[in-house]
This record gives C-alpha cells, sequence and structure tokens, in this order.
C-alpha cells in the first residue's frame, strides 16, 4: 500500500503495522475527541428505517436547521456532501475568472478541485494577507481559510473585510471556525447580506466527529446557491448526514465541552512538545498544532506509528512544509500526553 | 411548496395532503419495495461506531466487492455518492468532445449534468437506436440507458454493440439491469476490457431500496477511473453506503427474492391496467411500467393523492411526454391491487 496522498488515512497505517482502526491512536485527522455527541447518534439510527426513499433535494430542514444556527434565512445555505464537494463548485465558478490566489501552504483539496476544471492559481504567502495582498491581476478569486490549515492561524475580520471590496469573489473556507468559542470567532458570515460576492465554507464533519458520513454546507448568496442546485446532482447529501447535521447544530451542550475541553488541552499539549528540543510548535486557534521537527516528518511518523500505535500527519501533501513539519491533532489529555511522552524517547534517542 | 422538478418527492405530497411518509404508497421512485435487505441494515448499524475517522478514498474492499459481483478487476471500478455523481464527471468527460447523444425521453439528470459545463446536446428517437443512429458528426459521445427509464424498454447486447466502434464515447446507464434475471441481463459489463472508449454506469440504490444512502458505481477502463478520482474529492461515498454496497451485492437470497417478485407483478399490473380504459401500458423488462393516460397525467396525480394516499410520476420532467403519460413502480400485488383499483374508480367516474 503506497503513502497516502491525502493525510489521515488510517487505512494505511493499520495495514502497515498490521494491527485494528481502534488500535492506532489517531492524531493524524483533525477529528473532535469528544464525538461523535450522542443526539446525532440516535439521530442516525432513527433514520434507518426511512432510507428507502430519495432525500428532498432541497433539503429544508437541515437549511431550516443551518439558518437557525446563524441567524441567516435558509435560503442562503447550500448543504453539501462534505466541505469538500463545494469546492468542486466553488472551483466551477471560478472559471470564468482569470484564476484564483491561494495561501501557501494549503489544503491539497483546494488544488484538486482548481485542476480538475484547469482553473489557474497562484500561491500568496499567509504573512502577505496581513500585510496586504499585491492583487497580481483584477479579475481572480481569493480563497482564505480560516482559521487555516495546517498553521492553525486566525485572522481578524477586519483583516478581511476589505478583501471583499478589491476581489470579485472571495472564497473564506471555514471549516474549523466552530473550534473557537463564539466570542472568539471571526467569522465573516454576519456580513453575507453585504457582499453577493462572498462564499463561506463550513464543516459539520469535524466538530461532530462524523468524517464518515460527509456533512458540509456553504453560506452565499440564494443566486448562487441556486445556481450550484442546478448545478449539482439533485441529492448529493444523503439523509443520515442531514438528520445527524440537523441535531448537531442543536447540541449545545457537545459545543459547550468541546469549547471547555480545546483550550486547556491545546495549551499543555503545544507546551509539552516544545520543551522537547527539536520542535517547535506553532501557536494555533484550531484543534490542531503544526510542529517544526528537527527529525523528518515521515521518518518520526513511521516510528510513532511502528513503536506506540500513534499515527501523526506528516506533511508531504503541503509541498512547502515537506520533511520539516508534522501536525498533530489535539485530542484528550491522557491521548496528548502519551503523544508527547513517545516523541520525547524518540528525541532523545537522536 | 411548488411541484418538484424531480419526481418521486415525498415531501411534496406529504406535505400537499397533510400526512406521514409511510401513510402514502409511493408508487413515483421506482425502488424495490422488498428492501432494503436486512443484511444491508446490519452493516449500517455496525458501520455507526466507524464514522469519527475518514472513508479510505480508494475504497478498497467495496471495489473489491463490485469487481467479485461482476468478475472484473476491481482497477475499473468507481464507487460514487450515487450514480448521479457519476453524470456529472461523465459530463465533464465529454467536455472535449463536440457533444452528447441523448435517448428521448431520457432521465433530466442528464441534461441537467451537461447544462452544468455548457456541453450541447441532441436527443435520438429511441426507435433509432435498433434502426441505426444517424450520427451527426464523429465526434460526439452516445449515451443509451439499458433498460431505459421511464419506457423500461431493453436493448440486446448484439444492437449496441456496434455503436462501440462508431463513437468515441458511448455511456450505457445500467441503472435499472440488476432487475433482469442474470440470463436475461443485456450489460455489456463484459465486453469493458474490450473497449477504452465505454463507461457503464450502475445503482445499488434502486434494487437494494437505500436511495437516501446513496450508493452507485461506475465501470470503465483504469486510466479513466484513476482520472476522475483526480478530479472528484476525494471522500465522495459516505461509510454506510460503501459497508451496505459490500452486503448487498453478497446477498443472493434477496436477489433471488426479486427476481421471483418482479416479473409476475409486473405481467399482472400491466393485465390489470391495461384493463382500464383509457390507459395503454407499456411493456417493461424494469420495474416501472410507462403509461399512456387520457386523463392528464397531472390530474390523475392529484386525485389519487387526495383520495387514496397514493403517489404517482408525473412525466412532466419528460418534456416529450408530458401530460399523457405516467408511470408507476411496481410495487406489492397487494398495493398494485390498490392502485389499479383506484385508477379505476377515478376512470369510472369521467
Amino acid at each position: 500500500m503506497t503513502r497516502p496522498t491525502h493525510g489521515g488515512n488510517l487505512d494505511w497505517a493499520v495495514t502497515l503495522i498490521n494491527c485494528s482502526n481502534s488500535a492506532v491512536v489517531d492524531f493524524s485527522a483533525s477529528i473532535n475527541p469528544l464525538g461523535p455527541p450522542n443526539s446525532t447518534i440516535e439521530a442516525i439510527i432513527k433514520g434507518i428505517k426511512e432510507l428507502d426513499h430519495y432525500p428532498n433535494p432541497d433539503y429544508p430542514q437541515f437549511r431550516q436547521a443551518i439558518g437557525q444556527h446563524h441567524h441567516i434565512h435558509p435560503d442562503w445555505v447550500l448543504p453539501s456532501n462534505g466541505a469538500a464537494e463545494l469546492l468542486t463548485w466553488i472551483a466551477w465558478e471560478a472559471h470564468n475568472l482569470d484564476g484564483v490566489l491561494l495561501p501557501s501552504p494549503c489544503f491539497a483539496d483546494y488544488k484538486r478541485a482548481l485542476n480538475t476544471f484547469n482553473i489557474p492559481f497562484q500561491s500568496y504567502p499567509l504573512e502577505d494577507l496581513t500585510r496586504g495582498l499585491n492583487q497580481p491581476t483584477k479579475n481572480v478569486a481569493l480563497l482564505v481559510n480560516n482559521p487555516h490549515n495546517p498553521t492553525g492561524k486566525l485572522w481578524d475580520k477586519k483583516t478581511l473585510i476589505p478583501y471583499l471590496q478589491e476581489f470579485p469573489l472571495v472564497v473564506i473556507d471555514e471549516a474549523f471556525m466552530d473550534f473557537l468559542p463564539p466570542d472568539e470567532q471571526q467569522s465573516l458570515i454576519d456580513l453575507i447580506a453585504d457582499y453577493d460576492n462572498l462564499i463561506i465554507v463550513r464543516s459539520i464533519t469535524k466538530f461532530y466527529s462524523l468524517p464518515a458520513l460527509r456533512i458540509g454546507y456553504g453560506i452565499t448568496h440564494p443566486d448562487r446557491i441556486k445556481k450550484w442546485q442546478q448545478w449539482r446532482d439533485p441529492w448529493s447529501v444523503n439523509s443520515l448526514a442531514s438528520l445527524a447535521g440537523i441535531e448537531a447544530l442543536k447540541d449545545t451542550e457537545f459545543q459547550q465541552k468541546t469549547w471547555q475541553w480545546l483550550k486547556p488541552s491545546r495549551d499543555k499539549l503545544r507546551d509539552d512538545l516544545a520543551q522537547i528540543k527539536g520542535l517547535k510548535p506553532l501557536p494555533s486557534s484550531a484543534n490542531f498544532i503544526l510542529v517544526e521537527t528537527s527529525i523528518p516528518s515521515s521518518q518520526l511518523q513511521l516510528e510513532l506509528l511502528q513503536r506506540e500505535q500513534i499515527l501523526i500527519r506528516d506533511c508531504l501533501s503541503f509541498p512547502e512544509l515537506g520533511e520539516k513539519y508534522f501536525r498533530v491533532a489535539v485530542r484528550t489529555q491522557e491521548e496528548n500526553q502519551r503523544l508527547t511522552n513517545a516523541i520525547a524517547r524518540i528525541y532523545q534517542e537522536k
């Protein structure tokens, strides 16, 4: 089995060390370790008896739930088969422009979607977003990932707002924004009615630990939502995803629990990693930490996997980072401790 | 709520007559009434505890199961988020050709996918496929739906084979082929290794009654499969669909039961409908029957719904058929009887 191009391929790891899925502690995918919430599991089980009829292509209940959650009208919302489906349609949306500006480094799936339709793209260094981008032409789309994967960097709303006036299309991928407590979020959702060139991408997968079910949504002007509904296949979101998504967004207890767990766990994990000579963990606003490593990341990954059944994310799918960085999800304090102990042992032996 | 553009929108029906989903007998979607099989439900329930990690983008177990089912190598197979997802990529595949030839009438989603990418299309009358198509140019793709929706017409393999030599791309949508017993099927799957311009579309949704879970697959040359995997998002098939699909294809008992139920039930339903003056049911090789009606189909649909809580499929999404036809799924003998009695009553009152 070849090393996966996307990170987080648990199958690759379990085949390599010949063990079961549950035996591996997976730090490679940035999934909330507290989920999935019971509310969503109950909704899924209830929904099984309704699998024998097609979903309503308008997904009215799910759109209603998303609208309520963000205090916007459901017409501005489109549920999707994970956030990744939206990237396909965003890329096609850009086919009438001269190209797209992407952050560097960035999630590999942005380039996948753009390459599909032969849309040109250029990269901008993350610092430039704060300093002010040099816009190469007036007719390109800007893609921002906030907070940013894999660095965990968060930009203020006020840094981003001027770009809404400069670019004909601005896509903000907020797949990890829900990991911030509401008073710290820097979402542009409340500006959606003011800018018809704004598209926001959200995920339900990561915060609610349901990546295998595929649940995301887009927020943008109703005209664009209608256009995308005509572009894509009518039933792209499965019914169990839709039912689970509705319950997830209502589960304020699970949301509170997650916010309470994340901050102290991330601070402690980062502090502990920083104690290891040879590692430089970056500050993060998300549920993962990017770490500069003096041992090449793919070597560290293999040793952790073979010796400790721990899977970290190498950064080979981010060409700018390569072997010099790895990414780890924040997990439970006990698991985080196991990770730092294991890495510390490997570093001590070098 | 406006009348749905796609047929089979149960939500529209239950809202209109203010009742529950289960109170409506749904003849509008062509779904096997014997399913879903228990084997698939058990697989889904088992899979719930694995929802917290991403599917493997290669879907190796599911591809293996499909390959075994059809006696082909898994490299020739791509699981998809329902057959509808494949139509999107087939349309994009055609963007370098001069256009696509579609059967008339045809499933509305073909045109949806082609319109998305501005691919020109022309229609051919069904009879021409048997007589010999007048090919307008050498550089168009041919799409055939076998058996054909909504007529239920089945073409022999030997009628179709010559077209594989004439057209640069031939797509055979076999979404309903599995409803025929193996010795009556006219699938082109066993020719797949001989023609790298052949794409076959299959559905698991309809035969195994799992439309809400979204399960289909494509069969074509491995080079095209690899290309499509790079085009589409990596995790487009949810894990529960994948697990259910694996069990479905192995469930020979359910397959036998379905073939034994379908033929006599369809014959009886067609005979009974033919007894009603004003109706002309067409012969069908699939699990549905297209019926010519002297009462306009949308009027008949409304009366059946309001008086009898029965939902039939009007043919407004097939512009060539319009108000002159409706389509009904073959259901259990008892339900079929209820349908014919109800239609007979309405016709008697006219």
